[in-house]
């Protein structure tokens, strides 16, 4: 089945408030296996309500409105699905009878005002609505189902609950979508396109959507109940393709937090060492909870002084290849895993701008080091595309997927394929 | 001038995203006086897109569409419109050429599959893209206009400036509303609606709104044309209530660069001292570009041992008072501002949760202290509502905020009055 959703009111078209209703009602129609087609906001004109009702429930089956049933004049949701599907608003007095016992358990009178919300739709269902004064509605209606819930998040949460979901239950049948997620770092999309293109050719793009922003992508596939097993086929042939850059299979997974995994599956502790990315990777594995397991601290040296003052980094090899080096990124990794004390230390340190780039190190070169036992080191340098924050975030997800292939044994150490001008190198520091 | 906004893609009829760039082009369309009347999202179906194009475009003279246009098989915005209005797509091989050099900038190959970005609705303008590879358009039909932008928020903001208010300048002419201005932190919303009621007795409560969000408030003023006078004396006497609170008065203020234009004013650096915030507070110095002129480095401190042997605070201190208190902060600040050698340093120290709370230090306590010139110490203990994401960002907002208010000579050193359980003292540090 497909649906739309519309959204009333002006306040909506503004520049500070989104529908996130829609969202909530997204994810009931998604456990029985809906599709939504389309999501629109119109304002508070009974006209332009009236069109929009009349083609979303003229090309989809189910039409879910939220809004515009309070009792303020500029309250028109009901008038407008009349109007859409040319039928008659009726009074219905019990209705009235039931918002003033409401009002009256709080002590209050029903305001003359809120004798509207009592107007149902000719022929439509009352949804009773605990939460709030104005009851929703649902109608039947050439073959299509149109339902009126309010706009208060509160209140529609409980009729999702009371009134849609029980219809789609009965409707559509039990919840009906397979879903299978996986999660790739530090993969350009454009990369990861070719990288699965073989996909394409054995399976149907139907099902498969990706979801990229800066350094991370989501592999989302869907389909029907009853194809978990077409589902996991494809799953692995995409895993099978893309290799090592898949950290995660689950929707909320993040880089950090399988980073957080590994280090104490591992009982290993982890430390870093920044420059341009101005203690970004200490922040984020923070963000979890528990991350004192096996995060100890962070050494943010933005400047040069702090570099040799804090990680024994050798003035000369600043002065002689510049903070922006292989020679300075691996002394502030294998220093810090000194000073700091941790089994791991993350070194980053780039050209995050937007001054500051040379021709030969231009804006977005950023190199990354990892000391490990042993004063093992692997060296990666990357060209970032983008500004400041761009540059930075990235940045701080190479640092960390370096890492995660470390701990993960890994066996593709270059990341060539991925990043063609990236070069990783594993060595013993001195 | 009215205008309807489309945003292209599957992916924002799911569960976990919002078209939040049309936010950002209401704010630009508002202005110009332009009024947005309906904002819609549809998938990746080019059917169902050039119904939607065809219909918004006829019942609105600007239409504005987002996503869609990127190198994918599934990016479909050129063909929708081509096919709305019944118009061809020229190739135009220039645009190939731009596109690759683009990519040479980044050591990489340009994708076969990019060439369709160089496709151009017949008569359209093609709009450049600084910030990414597919050029936006704008098509002039049927006395109307279409603008085709990009998806990516960072691009689409791009267009906006550089192509959309241009356009709008040229078309509808000056800006034609006043706006002003106001950033407060770490002002409750409702401690903040407590400060400002005498503003509502004096003024409309018309045209004041008010935007929150953890710890930073902004006020927006805005009236019609030729109300700057009558905005500037508003804002007088918002400023007059909450006094030392407002911190900006432009939109995109941000309590880190007043923090750091505070600090280059006074040639002075800053460093920053963190547990529970895990270098928040140094990541967020760091955001702003020239950041290194004021901010040299930062001690993140998770573990005990680390507070000892980077801060050199006493351990017996952490073990008779705890990590989180006051003895220790302030410990961590003047360490601090001595081991990385800043004329300030930020200290914080708190429970962020979601475990590790006690019955004297709650989750959300969060202990605060900042070490200036001639060893003088300021410190607050606040109690911070939320979960530890909120906490944590609530916490850098404090931390910032009282360097601001040192720097500024804020006259108000005890903040009673903003947070009833928060108690800032200073001192000078042994």
């Amino acid at each position: 089945m497909q649906a739309a959703i519309l959204a009333v009111g002006s306040e909506l078209l503004g520049t500070d408030r989104l529908d996130t209703n829609s969202l909530r009602i997204t994810e009931s129609l998604h456990r029985f296996g809906v599709q939504v087609r389309r999501k629109c906001v119109v304002g508070d004109d009974v006209e332009e309500l009236a069109t929009e009702i009349g083609s979303a429930h003229g090309r989809y089956p189910l039409l879910i409105i939220t809004g515009g049933i309070g009792p303020t004049s500029d309250d028109l949701t009901r008038e407008a699905v009349a109007l859409a599907l040319d039928r008659e608003l009726v009074h219905q007095e019990w209705i009235v009878d039931d918002i003033r016992a409401k009002f009256a358990r709080f002590g209050r009178e029903m305001p003359d005002s809120n004798r509207k919300q009592a107007d149902v739709i000719e022929g439509a269902e009352v949804l009773a609505n605990r939460r709030g004064t104005a009851p929703g509605q649902r109608i039947d209606h050439a073959g299509g189902t149109i339902f009126v819930l309010p706009g208060v998040p509160h209140e529609v949460e409980g009729l999702i609950e009371h009134a849609l979901e029980p219809w789609l239950e009965s409707a559509v049948g039990a919840e009906a979508v397979e879903v299978r997620w996986m999660k790739v770092a530090c993969v350009p999309e454009s990369t990861l396109e070719q990288l699965i293109a073989p996909y394409f050719e054995e399976f149907a793009a139907d099902g498969l959507s990706i979801l990229s922003k800066p350094g991370e992508i989501l592999l989302q596939l869907s389909g029907p109940s009853g194809s978990a097993e077409e589902l996991a086929l494809r799953e692995r042939r995409l895993v099978e393709l893309l290799g090592d850059a898949v950290y995660g299979h689950g929707r909320d997974d993040t880089l950090e937090r399988t980073v957080g995994e590994l280090l104490r599956d591992a009982a290993a502790t982890v430390v870093t060492a920044e420059s341009c990315t101005g203690g970004l990777v200490a922040e984020r594995l923070t963000r979890s909870p528990g991350s004192s397991d096996y995060f100890l601290g962070a050494a943010i040296t933005y400047s040069n002084e702090l570099k040799s003052d804090l990680l024994g980094v050798d003035p000369r090899l600043i002065e002689k290849h510049g903070a922006v080096s292989r020679e300075v990124v691996e002394a502030m990794a294998l220093g810090g895993r000194t000073a700091l004390g941790g089994d791991y230390c993350i070194a980053i340190s780039g050209v995050a701008g937007p001054g500051g780039g040379t021709a030969e190190k231009p804006l977005g070169t950023v190199d990354l080091a990892v000391a490990g036992p042993d004063r093992k080191v692997r060296y990666l340098r990357v060209q970032l595309p983008g500004d400041r924050d761009r540059i930075r975030q990235q940045a701080s997800q190479w640092g960390l997927d370096m890492l995660r292939r470390w701990l993960s044994g890994a066996q593709d150490p270059s990341a060539a394929h991925l990043a063609p001008r990236a070069v990783e190198v594993s060595r013993v520091g001195q």
